[in-house]
């Protein structure tokens, strides 16, 4: 058995949920720079370990490969208390995470890559990603009030899948003071994560 | 304790998944028909119910409700097969179910209702859906090949998430026939849900 080994690119907040939840539980691990941009996933010897051609991908200990940042993260805190032990809240966290991959990454993570990465901003695209991604914000706002997580009064992998691009949403012109919930809530959980708020991008 | 509730609209695949998976697994439920093209999921009664204002929607024979067809199916199918048991075929699961959000229903079905519900075919936006849901149907049909099933050789939870809109491609112009894998593994869980094949759209 060897180590865990992480490919991921550290601009890549689907990555780092990989990297976060491995430092939480004390799994070691390799972490292997793959740059997107770059065209590091896009390599013949990259696509031979990964046909996804994609990052976040784990080598895990005894050699097997997975793919998609919330089944890593899933994989990795099977039995920790990052996952509810109640039933209900288990299923809760699960609407979190699939909605942050159908309504929340789309949005919020690609007007970021777009205005950072591509110098892309104004035009038509832009401003539907304004419009879904500040409902995105709206709706996690509203879920917050009163809440110190998204589920149950505990971190779970809901607000590290959500906090991994949300943290960065100023990146991509959201204005996130509008959202005061999220602001303090974003706090909250890079101090559980032992982030630092000056590295958010 | 009451019976199980399931707001859902028939010619939604998501709406589906939750209501095959109660019926595999012999749970009782209501389905209370509630149209999204009418605009059901977007009246005040309903938004009382489930702010997030779309279907599937469950309310649990205790109560509490559930939205996100995944996460509904999760929750359902918790501890029956539909689960693999081994914590690596889990994972594998999870990866199909986050990449069915991520990439294959934001295609395949998106244009599946362009081209049926809003006659809208030919433009840019429906070359770029022609594009990538060839692309996740050529990665089903190569994850496939050799295969009766996704993960390990049985029935799990990403078959009937992936077949939901799989089998419906062909009323979204994707032409299933060059996907031969795809073909016959549809037939198969077809087969295994008792759907009809006359009954798909």
């Amino acid at each position: 058995m060897s180590k865990l080994t992480i490919y991921g690119d550290t601009i890549s907040g689907n990555c780092l949920k990989a990297k976060w939840v491995a430092e939480r539980l004390r799994i070691p691990f390799d972490w292997k720079e793959t740059s997107v941009v770059a065209g590091e996933t896009r390599t013949p010897a990259f696509l031979a370990l990964n046909p996804w051609g994609q990052v976040p991908f784990v080598v895990l200990a005894d050699g097997r490969g997975l793919a998609q940042s919330n089944a890593i993260m899933l994989h990795l805190a099977e039995g920790s208390a990052l996952i509810p032990g109640d039933a209900y809240d288990r299923a809760k966290m699960f609407e979190w995470l699939f909605w942050e991959q159908y309504s929340h990454e789309p949005t919020i993570a690609v007007r970021r890559f777009r205005v950072t990465f591509q110098r892309l901003r104004g035009d038509e695209r832009d401003r539907e990603l304004e419009t879904r991604g500040n409902a995105a914000l709206k709706r996690m706002d509203e879920a917050l009030a009163g809440r110190r997580y998204f589920v149950g009064d505990a971190l779970t992998l809901a607000d590290i899948a959500l906090v991994a691009y949300t943290r960065w949403a100023g990146d991509g012109d959201y204005d996130l003071a509008a959202f005061p919930h999220v602001g303090s809530w974003i706090a909250r959980v890079e101090g559980d994560l032992g982030l630092r708020a000056e590295d958010a991008r």
